[in-house]
């Protein structure tokens, strides 16, 4: 059993989160989902869900650390800056096979410096603050996500689903994701490069 | 400021539910998400989201109950039959303006009673079993989302994103539905009657 660790903080962006959280609930034969948090227990999104979670050091007792997801919203103006949290981020991300963001997650993410020299994209209306918190990075905004390697970056908010169905037909087969977003009657965009919002 | 009400039970389906919310959340200045659940607390959904509740007695208390929205999921096979769930939603449902339901939530609804003799909807691969539960409601199955009167029906999991969309479109106007849809990126199928999984 792998595991997909998904990391919360205050106001995080809902669907950043459950949109891939219930794209990967469907290999529950292969995936266990779990929430984290800088301290654990209940962080609320900007849309007044309280979620559970458990403290992000109980990520370093895990020996594999096979999927990270980071989603983005108003609270990473503030995270960006919690340098205590981005180190964190930097530890956790550097032993994890993936890494995916989400919207504005790709800030955090660029704010370990893991992204340097690599291609990423993020959300639109944000897309110039993002960009400048570092500038080494190879941003691409004409993209509904963005794969390098192990790091998978989203546009915003709805291209998180996407993304995650662009994941599973990576590492596991276009079946399997095709399978899922029929199930759950999602109508995928699947050309990663088809961004209608750019 | 309006209350959109979210019920929540055991092994819910993560999507039904934050999809909805997602977009209902851009309507901050108008309406305020709260979760509610049988008995209050964690419940947990069928991809392990811990979502903290409030007890559903709780909305007895409350002068006015605008909107609702019921959630499927594979925790409906039992709920059906929990009628003391049942009997509180009904009684919420009659004093709610609308109600909303995604996948199998139907089914919940439909066993109140309430939608007998209206048109309704729910997903593809439940359909017959939430049809057989209430033969007197006029049941479509060639539909992303259905409204009549004031309860909203959808198809499975994401249909619920295009509903909650439409409803907006039919409460407070398209251009605001238009705006929310493109702020979370999402790719609107905004044609109730276009259902490619049918």
């Amino acid at each position: 059993m792998k595991n997909f660790c998904v990391i919360l903080f205050h106001d995080f962006e809902t669907l950043d989160v459950f949109g891939p959280v219930e794209v990967m609930g469907k290999l529950n034969q292969h995936y266990r989902i779990e929430f984290y948090s800088e301290h654990g227990g209940l962080v609320t999104s900007s849309q007044n869900v309280k979620v559970q979670t458990l403290p992000i050091t109980e990520l370093n007792g895990l020996n594999e650390l096979d999927v990270l997801l980071i989603p983005g919203g108003i609270g990473t103006r503030s995270e960006v800056n919690n340098q205590a949290f981005i180190q964190i981020l930097k530890q956790i991300s550097n032993r994890a096979q993936f890494v995916l963001t989400v919207c504005t997650g790709a800030a955090l993410l660029a704010r370990t410096g893991l992204l340097k020299n690599r291609k990423a994209t993020t959300n639109k209306m944000a897309f110039d603050w993002v960009a400048n918190l570092d500038q080494e990075v190879q941003w691409i905004r004409k993209a509904r996500w963005v794969a390098d390697g192990k790091y998978y970056t989203s546009s915003g908010v709805s291209a998180g689903i996407d993304m995650t169905l662009g994941f599973i037909g990576d590492i596991i087969g276009m079946e399997a994701a095709e399978r899922i977003s029929t199930g759950i009657e999602y109508i995928w965009n699947k050309d990663r490069n088809d961004d209608p919002f750019c």
